[in-house]
């Protein structure tokens, strides 16, 4: 009668092949702070985040995310997710306590992507300057650049969307939230949605195809973006203009996707990595609606304009680019390991 | 190893004794739609709740909440819920299904509120004008009135609000997040909160004072106000205008609660009920970091005017009112059995 | 002396082959407010206008702007501008008192559009039930729809954007604000804007273009879109919704035009005449310090996404449209005299 | 046949007893621009201004507006306006180019406020790190502290609104916009608005009350606030964080005045001062709609809690204070000569 096992989306590391160009990024125009730094990685977190980070860039060949952490709702649920991985043949191994946290257990799902379960943290202490007015702050709110509060969710591309939210569900206790499929072929999911809170999604799925043909990369473990929450829709368009101060164009946005009802921009940071801003979206406390299923056509991408889809970079940019995946496959293991 | 018993706040039962003008400022006011109607009641929800009802509005001699019904996060946790409760000698005994939702089991809570919990619930079912573009909403968006979204909380008086915080935390396992302490009587809470969502609470404890010499009323089980959430902060400036133009006038704010960062107005319904419409406030997702703890002079009621706290009226009334406290009594008690 | 001569656009006649379909648009979906009818017009105004009516629709075999009207600073400014008008030889004589309005002189400017100037106007009386509760609004507010507060600007398509600016800032004092030339043709301007109140534009200048080639269409008088004002941003992302609930969906948008620094949306209503609603824009009072010089690539019409430019549509797209012009030129004739 | 012939407030200066701390909440909470600094004073500007200043403050023994500054619409304007002042009998006589500025003719209005009138302006030219990307802006947008756009009015207390508005309007040409008459005794004239632009005011006029019985103050040329434009209501709400921040309370609101629909906050400067930030309210480009006459009762301060009016620091609180009026009045006099 364990009802959850995984707290929370923790923490992201983020491959960049331009580490001080990425960290201006974070740091002066998202607005995160910096925590720490420790070998080729920097850490850090936004102003509302109460763990020593939740971001890692570190350097490397191309864009992609090396790995994702999640914190558990204890240690004996952390005891629990390993049995349960182990059991499902996903296992990777135990690595020590690192920066900012304990022991982590790492593991490969079924899509290629490497995740770690874990439930020692370090907290957040803010220095006498930064000691917040709230109590129920980590630190005093700080208006740098867009001023991004928290991470929020990481979205995959993988070859069988479905395959990896059932997954998720099954060994690991995600809430199935949402999924899209093509109107003409309805059995194609583009996109599957799972969760660990009330929110949509903190870990969505994109299907890996790199054109209008549907064909699939072939490539394990890559990722369309990440994302960053801000409070209200208005510190989004906030942000925009934030964007063009620093020479920052939008690929995709303004606009809402109708999965999680999110009021989206997504642009690229210098290391190529797509990163998304949003506000807004529901929360569904019950257990037992979901998931609930979109048609393409209805604008689960797009709700305001939703025959215009995306731009193709969206649908079919995924990182590492399908190119470069020799250099960054190795890059991205030699990082998770 | 049961991490959560409780899934959400599902319905609040408000007793009027002006039924009819309640209802029209419920449903055209905050633009709640009628789910039913039976005896002396009506029944309403927001346009994003997938319940049959959250509020139900009951005729009676004075304003009052009869009780408020918290579903669980399954079969398992109502049978485990009840009998903690009645191990804690709060029981009140097994309700049959009614309207909306299966067999229900009520108790006292220490502050004298009458709660229930239950696990079956019918779905809200829109008729075929209404069915929603997004599949992940219960309806469609209905712009009437203020047009909120949800029940959000109910916050009620008590004698000892730490008794209260500790009673819901320990017997059925609600976070116990915020606490408000008099800065020149530390021992005195003025305020405590309790969630079961990632929201800051679903369940606010404020002292039942009915003055500033801090006189208590001597009568349990009163409210300070329920409330209802919109989307963005702009929402609830918009509701201004709404309340406005129906003749309702702001009690308290637009303003910003320290506690939970809520951006809040209160008005009074024309039964005398306390409603608050709110936005914004922080999701915190980590099970040991509860609770945060303020000072009155911090601003955790009006933190952008800390040392205005708040209105009297705000302070000291609460529902049923002292003077009608003897018939409003035996009204609720007629209803909540 | 006279240093002002017309006070606002007060309103503008657009032709619709769908009536029925583009007056539900315009009052259910924008939220206008049927004035009156009269022949194959409909007339109506957003709740916040204080004339009689800021749009007429009638009925046409083209989607087109029929004429435009322009309400001087008083009589003696109406005769002022008559004179000048005929100097300018582009006069086309007196209109009797109509609909809402006392006499008017039309002309035709360079580019080919239909204009009136007139002073006398009708002021709207509301019904008692939408007496206003602020004494400087003309009705109560409407929540119906987008509820668009009030018209804002036209902008028309010219063979020469430069030629016309200077036209109506020489003859009749608008003042000219803004102009975007191409980065590779600088003596080519792809639009100018000018105002006859702080706000950038109340008439803006498009090149006439058919492609990407810059072939102009041949065709005098066409437009691009007209445009109503909502208070705030949010308000624009709210009509978004509205447009979605109503079947309609976004051309263009939601985005940040630099000129203007209006944020924008755009839609077809049913009779094919694009509409703009947007919110924000910069008031600018100093008399000299005019025209403002931008570069396409600067962003002008696209600012948080300057490369993207526009879709094709809105570039290439006006009304009457080419292929139906004929029928249309003799029906906005036939309306215009 | 002259229309119009002042364009603009162009800036105010402002005495303070702390210089320092005045400069610091200038420049670092409402996030002006320093221009210049000359003497006892320094010059400030909003980041969408695009004159040397807007705001000067300079050290003396008491908060108060020195004078106030109002550019005409061209030179033929200035020389018909002094014409007019001198037979008003009001005038002070000229004053030689400053700081920013040409020459200035300054009078004594007839409720005691010292203004001057001048045509000839220095632009303000932003370093190249300010450059601006829009080339309607006058430099790079700066988001420090509260980023208030620009100056928007001045309200000044009088023993005679009526009078005063009547002045304004009949000497120089202002709009008589709004006016708020007792509902008991509606000849007494509690506030009136005049205006040189499409807003509602840029002079207020607040009958100078000291206390509940309405006893005047005596005092001639007092005021009770300056206040500066922010783009949207979410921008206020986003000041009274960084106010918060910044140690700084709300003296009133967030609330919406009727008069102008302005969404509003108060706070006092370190020097004494009361400083609004606002957002929001109506363009009215017609010239003949005017007066719009308000009841107290209607909200005309407060429209979203029009029982409450407003905290009677607001309403009987005006600078410079009443019992530093000799030393402050000899201070203004020296500044102002």
């Amino acid at each position: 009668m364990v009802n959850r096992l995984i707290s929370q989306l923790a923490h992201i590391e983020v491959i960049t092949p331009k580490p001080e160009e990425s960290l201006r990024f974070y740091r002066d125009v998202l607005g995160l702070e910096v925590s720490g730094q420790a070998g080729q990685s920097v850490y850090l977190r936004g102003w509302g985040e109460f763990f020593f980070h939740s971001l890692q860039i570190t350097e490397g060949p191309a864009p992609a995310v090396a790995h994702s952490a999640w914190r558990t709702e204890g240690p004996d649920e952390l005891t629990e997710a390993v049995a349960r991985i182990e059991r499902a043949g996903a296992g990777l191994g135990w690595r020590d306590a690192d920066m900012g946290q304990g022991p982590a257990y790492r593991y490969r799902s079924p899509g290629g992507h490497v995740h770690e379960v874990f439930w020692e943290v370090e907290r957040y202490r803010p220095s006498p300057e930064l000691a917040p007015l709230y109590p129920n702050r980590p630190q005093r709110y700080v208006p740098r650049g867009a001023a991004v509060r928290r991470i929020d969710h990481v979205t995959f591309n993988t070859d069988d969307t479905l395959r990896d939210a059932h997954w998720y569900r099954d060994v690991l206790g995600y809430r199935f939230t949402e999924l899209i499929r093509f109107d003409h072929a309805p059995n194609v999911v583009l996109g599957a949605f799972v969760s660990t809170t009330p929110m949509s999604h903190d870990l969505g799925l994109i299907r890996d195809a790199i054109d209008r043909s549907g064909k699939l990369s072939g490539v394990p473990g890559r990722t369309n973006h990440i994302a960053f929450w801000l409070d209200q829709r208005e510190d989004v368009l906030r942000a925009c203009e934030v964007y063009r101060e620093n020479g920052v164009e939008l690929e995709f946005g303004p606009g809402r996707h109708g999965v999680g009802e999110n009021f989206f921009t997504y642009v690229r940071e210098p290391g190529g990595m797509r990163v998304e801003l949003f506000s807004s979206g529901y929360l569904q406390y019950a257990p037992d609606l979901f998931p609930f299923e979109w048609r393409v056509s209805k604008g689960a991408l797009n709700f305001w304009s939703p025959s215009q889809l995306a731009p193709e970079p969206f649908l079919f940019d995924a990182f590492p680019p399908v190119e470069a995946e020799k250099h960054t496959r190795s890059a991205a293991q030699a990082v998770a390991h």
